[in-house]
């Protein structure tokens, strides 16, 4: 028997988190991004399907280049026709960017090279009233070249054990950072943090400890002590959801031939 | 008997009006902007009072300086504690700018020598999923250029009947605008407009107009036959509400001295 003829749709992603309870399906009647792209993607395509995420982004956190593919035997609807469609069942706090066929080996999460966040910090005393669901506020002044400063120390490849929560099972906890940038934009500072992956909340814990290091608490050589300890209470706390982004998901050209 | 000791306080104002049912306080149980900031005025001045606000914005409209003003006998809180414990008394989407100390014949509305409001048109392809609350979505592209040079014809002493919603009660409807601007910022047409006041509705029917004549269904003779003919008609449809916001209130210096 010839395999049935299919197409695996790479998409692009932009959502606003906070009124989901993250990226993955959970149980019935947990509203989650991904049940509402299965929702929208079926309907479209006319059979059931799945479509898997590039990352399971938590509750609250958003998305500018979230990547996810479903496979589909409905060879009839053009590639823009897709991206239309679905965005017409969505929500308004989600869209696809993005609609591309690819080579069918390709998969959104383990074909990925590696992922962009950014995490966005108020620190104007003026509260943000018309974006307060995008950013965590702090409202005393930062030493943004501090937390710059000391990112540098998380770039490389290193053993980020005690940059991640206890739920994490993972048993391998090496990863690298690409890069790590501080920088004050406006009334916010922003966190950048490029890596080959990241464990269960490693960008929140990257950026409270970058905020305690930001506000004269600790030290640059308190990340040192992280790392080497392994230890999570020598990294800061977990900061808060909301100002989390999931910018882009990185991929060698080559997964994305058809 | 002396009159008591009392202080009129000057706030400026932002809000996203997303849930809200505008400004002004309506019948009980109905959320309003107003109805917030007097009952968190009354909690921090320790006493009932009435706060008066420039203008009374529709449901869904924002505001990043939207004038109040509002008396108290409380004369031990400093300004800045004012404002201070207000704002933790107000939900995120709502915040005091500044608390200043006018004299005892300012008032918000009756003072007010114009104001100025943006509306915000979103004018690409892509969904804006983080800021959807605070524009209005036009998938095709407009003549901005187009739009700038019609609402130049704005500018001027009109009788701006045909600008206005049949629920306007105020028989004069000339006013003065001062400035009308429409330029393209990023994925974004903002129309600006200052005025020495503006009837009910009659800054989204600028816009429904300016965009009628960007996608090019009318040319900029529309306003003068608009203008002419007082015929509401002759004017383009109301802009939705999501993309307007209230920028300043504009008053003489005199009027705020203590």
């Amino acid at each position: 028997m010839e395999p049935s003829a299919h197409r695996n749709i790479k998409l692009v992603v932009a959502y606003d988190g906070a009124a989901y309870h993250g990226w993955q399906r959970q149980a019935d009647g947990i509203d989650t991004v991904q049940l509402r792209f299965e929702q929208a993607a079926s309907r479209v395509m006319g059979h059931p399907l799945n479509v898997h995420g590039a990352g399971r982004t938590d509750a609250g956190v958003h998305a500018e280049g979230q990547v996810a593919n479903f496979r589909t035997t409905n060879m009839a609807i053009p590639l823009e026709g897709i991206r239309r469609a679905i965005n017409s069942r969505l929500p308004k706090d989600i869209a696809v960017r993005s609609a591309v066929e690819v080579g069918d080996d390709f998969h959104a999460s383990l074909s990925a090279t590696g992922k962009t966040y950014r995490y966005r910090i108020h620190v104007s005393p003026a509260r943000p009233v018309m974006h307060y669901r995008q950013v965590c506020t702090y409202h005393r002044p930062l030493d943004v070249e501090a937390m710059h400063q000391a990112g540098q120390k998380l770039v490389g490849t290193h053993d980020f054990r005690a940059f991640t929560s206890s739920a994490e099972t993972r048993q391998d906890t090496v990863r690298t950072i690409y890069r790590c940038e501080a920088a004050q934009l406006g009334a916010e500072v922003h966190i950048t943090v490029r890596g080959s992956g990241f464990l269960y909340n490693m960008v929140r814990i990257i950026a409270g400890t970058l905020i305690e290091i930001g506000r004269g608490r600790w030290q640059a050589d308190q990340i040192d002590r992280a790392l080497a300890g392994l230890d999570r209470r020598q990294a800061g706390p977990t900061a808060p959801p909301e100002g989390l982004c999931m910018l882009c998901v990185h991929y060698d050209a080559v997964s994305l031939y058809r």
